[in-house]
């Protein structure tokens, strides 16, 4: 019997596909670029910061050290290495009214495995979460996959992108757990205020859900707004903390995040989540155990300078964009950024004269300019895109440069 | 409204319970030692390898190079790093008749992930799996947690923990889409033959099955058998190999582990195991970019006599265990370990006096001894033991030695 023709059981699976719609979204622009375009492709769709910035020697120096120390090499504990989680709420207390203890702290591989894992523990039958839109897209794939209903309540461009909570009142029930936040805000690039950011919470409580702030951008703001951590209110709403060492030590790939229970009166301990946390976390892959030792002197040694240094370069890139955008008659853009590498920018179609939509705008415009930039839809927004300021300034200018052309070129003659 | 009283929507979660039954048996041991023993603790319950070796430091070096040189700085593309993939075919390919490409490889966060993604693609509706019996328990952890209905084969002690291949024969039908095999075998601590290798590739090819090949121990042994890796079959029946660096290079905790396509004819191209993979592999997270980068320079650079040190060594502890475990009266080892760092003994229940089963005895041992050693139903086997013999050798002795005189005490009066 020929193997080719050999009948194997396997059917294949048709669930994979739903997941994945912002990375379908990029291969479908990568597959449309002109090959015969000499210019070089430009990605204005993600943000790798390495593109930009390059991390402290200093943090590569913890890395070299923890590996050739020879302390770190075992299985690390299901909760990460305890000196990590130490240096890691002694780090995130100093925005707090109170002190994290090590125990309210658990390492995870980058922000995605903390979505991952939040969203399997809320995931019990019949509930349902609240997500922002725009927002990030591996929420809905994970709440998707762990069969999590998702409703949506909007962030509203004209006030800055803070959230309309009549529509988070509009769209909870009694079997909404949780509400997401991302502060500062990815893709908007707002950062939400002090007294925002308590309505949230006071809303929040009124319904009976708990928040899963996530906080990957935290300390990357560069406006008027400084960043709040969501925890500051852990005393009216109990809070779950996603953060990261990826975006403010420029450590891309690295995949070192953690989970925070932000929360002082113990409802993460009495209501089980606490319980499935660790549980989860104990059949799910860890960080690197040297990368985990490591954390502690990356955070002890890297200087004020260097970070401070990396927001100068982000807010000299969001004005570029913000600018550049500005002298684009089809593209409004609502707010400034003001943190995280991200900002949400409007198409007016109606000044276009062959565009569909935004899906239409951006095949159309990795063809004719081999610049990738995202379609709204991706993040949830129709007619939007997101666009990443996170890149070399040239680059950006040169790419920004190209969606003008490719506008005007495409603009409905008056 | 006093916080603690405040009702909040989410339940607790009930599921999280049932997939960490290792981990479950395990605590409860930790909990059941006695805390007024001086004695310090011993775990035979479980291999890390960092008990007894330390990496070679041309690994570490490898790792500190990569991080320095600001070239894996970036998220790493779902696959996997290209050079890295390129390292670990060639390397493959040395133990096969036909040569791998890159693109059969994809890297993993362990051996553990490898599962997880496997797991979740073969789960289609209606689907089973069969794993063998003893086994390594996260395949059925994950199988659960997917919905994956789980079948068991035996492994028969008598004959060297040789596949039952009638019990595989028995247990498949049609919705029988692979079968895993472990390989050198964990927990049995056996190398397969290539003849009863190839029997394994033509009844699962029989049943129209395809094989997963957990190889997480692979070219560790120290017995007679050689290994054989289950892709020197692939053209008799699709084989997914399953790999890793922990092991071989003593690096356990760096995560890097792998999955290669092993079959020349297309199957999990055509029935689209392959596209699966890739989508599963993009949502998610993956090994730190710079591990991925230091993984050629650590293939490269590693000399042969830094394997067989480890090689002599473990044979060295394996070959106490099997003479410390003759000595005891109500425990056999029905065969020698040549490969793995585990071996599976039976215990003689009717010889003892106050033990109901393996779970009593190890809960005994570990509040009277201090010793602790996992229950064979953690690995799908009542009373029998999994024991480990990767651990430094004085303390195996007296790990054993406790064990002896924990037998003694509770032996039936003749």
């Amino acid at each position: 019997m020929n193997h080719k023709t050999r009948k194997w059981n396997f059917k294949g699976n048709e669930e994979q596909e739903l997941v994945i719609s912002m990375n379908s979204a990029l291969r479908m622009l990568e597959e449309n670029l002109n090959k015969e375009d000499q210019k070089p492709s430009i990605f204005l769709g993600y943000a790798d910061p390495a593109g930009i910035f390059q991390t402290d020697p200093l943090a590569a120096d913890a890395i070299a050290d923890a590996v050739r120390s020879f302390q770190f090499n075992y299985y690390p504990p299901a909760v990460g290495v305890l000196e990590a989680r130490r240096a890691i709420a002694k780090h995130l207390s100093c925005d707090l009214p109170y002190q994290l203890s090590p125990d309210d702290v658990f390492l995870t591989l980058g922000s995605i495995q903390a979505i991952e894992i939040i969203t399997s523990i809320v995931a019990q039958p019949g509930a349902n979460i609240l997500l922002p839109r725009p927002g990030y897209p591996p929420y809905e794939a994970n709440a998707v996959s762990n069969g999590l209903e998702v409703r949506q309540f909007d962030l509203i461009p004209e006030k800055g992108w803070e959230v309309d909570l009549d529509s988070v009142e509009a769209v909870a029930d009694d079997n909404t757990v949780a509400m997401v936040m991302i502060n500062p805000c990815n893709p908007c690039g707002n950062v939400f205020t002090y007294q925002h950011l308590k309505q949230v919470a006071e809303t929040a409580r009124k319904l009976g859900v708990f928040v899963i702030s996530d906080e990957a951008f935290g300390l990357v703001t560069f406006g008027s707004n400084p960043f709040v951590p969501m925890g500051v209110f852990g005393t009216i709403v109990p809070v779950l903390t996603i953060g990261t060492l990826s975006k403010r030590w420029v450590v891309p790939g690295w995949r070192l995040g953690w989970i925070v229970t932000n929360e002082p009166n113990g409802f993460f301990e009495e209501s089980g989540v606490l319980e499935s946390l660790i549980s989860c976390l104990s059949i799910s892959p860890d960080p690197a155990t040297f990368i985990q030792g490591a954390i502690p002197q990356m955070i002890e040694k890297t200087e004020e300078g260097f970070f401070s240094k990396t927001i100068e370069k982000l807010k000299e890139t969001a004005d570029i964009c913000y600018d550049r955008i500005k002298e684009i008659p089809c593209i409004t853009c609502p707010t400034k950024p003001e943190g995280s590498m991200f900002v949400m920018v409007q198409l007016n179609l109606s000044l276009l004269e062959d565009i569909d939509d935004d899906m239409d705008f951006c095949l159309k415009l990795a063809h004719e300019e081999s610049l990738i930039v995202l379609p709204g839809v991706a993040v949830g927004l129709k007619n939007w895109l997101p666009i990443t300021f996170a890149i070399e300034p040239s680059v950006l200018e040169d790419g920004l440069g190209r969606m003008k052309a490719f506008c005007h070129r495409h603009a409905k003659k008056q």
